[in-house]
């Protein structure tokens, strides 16, 4: 696909059934309006989303997407640069929070290298689409060239519409990239134009130290790119982004093109949802936020989103582990909707 | 069992395993520590309670209590007093919220009658364990006998033990009757010496007239018990509780007895869980805090017990809805503890 088909494809997006939701909300299940709180408004959205008054409990995939940021060599992280290709290996053996939180909860899982800066073991359980080992350090120079960001971007829209095609029908995109709470928070500094003060956060638990040097490197970044003027949205992903970040935009954008509903992560994934949402405003229709992290660039990202957190259990680990906590919540509120009976069916007194 | 027998009986609760706890609290996931939140204090908990470094996911039952209370004469409720038979019905035929959720989560369910105003029909998805058809209105006099209170504590303490015997490993307690938000901002009001006004909530969703007429009711209860300088937890339960108030007392007493953990629902069961603690202090050891309501007694409550909630969904349907809700954060926890690697078992980079 050429670059200017590309352009077109993903500024579509499919429309919602608003009436379809709203037969949904006349619903009178054996229960007092509201008393279900979040689940109510959930299984209305869901009806919108599937165009149906009785949505069904959708087949969920998780994609992790996996590569490796120049700038961990500037010391942002509490973790070395190699723990990102360690990390794909314990996904992909079944080992990791989002290998076990999948298994227990019925979603498939699939992890794809998009750039790790390793060499990965040709193992089946692993999608190769390496693109580079890793990005430039975002700090310094470029991320990655344009192109680069939009081929990444097209190996998450690949990835996306694979998974429909094969019956998903809830998509979860994950991540896993040493560095990469740097480049979501530069991201997010840059798309809402808001002091990387306010943004930058201990990622995976850093000292103070740490802190004051990760929000330097990001406050330079946001520097050069000012500079520059730049504020296209797929320049600001090559220029602060990384490949994973990229293809969980593509993902994104190809899921609210075909219809399907994304069920949102931390702070990585507000991120790239954010970037999504700057290219193709209305693909935020098709976004639910699974969880709150204690980044605090996550809470300002969701607000933007205009997008409530299902769970706040102060998890902070990435890989689509917060997204995967949300699941359940998203089943009871389906099964509720499908499976309580009316006031009518049931034979049960209304409201005095 | 005697009344002398039941005092001591139910003043004994299991020891907690801490050595045990703290060395669950040693064991180094693959992830940076601290990242995945609530749920790492959740299954070093667990372990403490399962006296086991590595714990096992619990089965888990939910006991549903239904009864009636006089005080639903006074129009305290947005629904008909005899809408707690009806859900009775609706629960035991698998239609109700809590039923969809059981169901969806593999938790089973049963439900029992311990004091609903009407006949049940005596299907054999009903515990008929009912003492008497309704409390009275606690607005006026004793919602019920001392002997009586006993005697639901009783049921729900028996439920618990057969449960457990059954091999129940973590229970719920849920509850049906109209008017039991009255008599809960009663007793939350009663035994945390707080004024009814921060207590008294819209329950069911009643409006401004109904709210109002709600906050007299209890404040007449309270008077009245107050001039009889009534404070024993056993004689506040009699005087302004219920008798499915009174079980969810007793499962909560009699599993701390027995070392089983229990999973809070919303305001009802917290007022339960004061009582449980009131009678026997240390069997706060033996409770999680499964949601957090609207109603306002439900947080003063919780704050009481030095609980936190793992979600907080808008949930106001009682039942054992909202811990339900809670059962696949729980046993996500314990999956995560079970079954992550270590960082020397996955061959994973340590901190920098």
């Amino acid at each position: 696909m050429s670059r200017m088909d590309l352009r077109q494809t993903i500024r579509s997006v499919a429309p919602c059934a608003a009436e379809i939701a709203a037969a949904a909300r006349q619903r009178e299940l054996t229960k007092p309006c509201g008393s279900l709180g979040k689940l109510e408004s959930l299984a209305v959205w869901m009806a919108g989303r599937q165009a149906r008054a009785i949505p069904e409990i959708p087949s969920i995939v998780a994609i992790v997407y996996a590569a490796d940021h120049g700038v961990a060599a500037r010391l942002v992280s509490a973790y070395p640069a190699r723990v990102t290709a360690q990390m794909v290996a314990t996904i992909a053996a079944g080992h990791a929070a989002v290998s076990v939180f999948a298994r227990l909860f019925g979603v498939s899982l699939r992890v794809v290298d998009v750039g790790v800066g390793a060499d990965l073991e040709p193992v089946s359980t692993i999608v190769h689409a390496k693109l580079r080992y890793g990005t430039a350090d975002l700090s310094r120079e470029a991320a990655m060239t344009l192109e680069e960001a939009a081929r990444a971007l097209d190996v998450g829209r690949a990835e996306a519409a694979r998974t429909i095609d094969e019956g998903a029908r809830l998509l979860i995109a994950g991540e896993v990239g040493i560095g990469n709470t740097t480049a979501s928070a530069a991201l997010i500094s840059a798309l809402l134009d808001v002091d990387p003060a306010q943004v930058v956060g201990r990622g995976s638990g850093i000292d103070d130290t740490t802190l004051a040097r990760k929000l330097r490197v990001v406050t330079t970044a946001l520097r050069r790119v000012r500079r520059s003027a730049i504020s296209d949205p797929m320049a600001l992903l090559a220029n602060l982004g990384g490949l994973e970040i990229a293809a969980m935009t593509g993902t994104y954008l190809e899921s609210a093109r075909r219809g399907v509903p994304v069920l949102l992560d931390g702070v990585i994934s507000a991120a790239a949802a954010l970037l999504a949402v700057a290219i193709t405003p209305s693909c935020g229709d098709w976004m639910l936020a699974g969880h709150l992290s204690p980044e605090p660039g996550h809470r300002l990202a969701l607000d933007s989103l205009e997008l409530e957190p299902l769970v706040d259990l102060g998890m902070r680990l990435g890989e689509g582990t917060g997204a995967l906590l949300a699941v359940p919540i998203v089943r009871a509120a389906l099964a509720m909707h499908a499976e309580m009976r009316t006031f009518e069916e049931a034979g049960v007194s209304k409201r005095l």
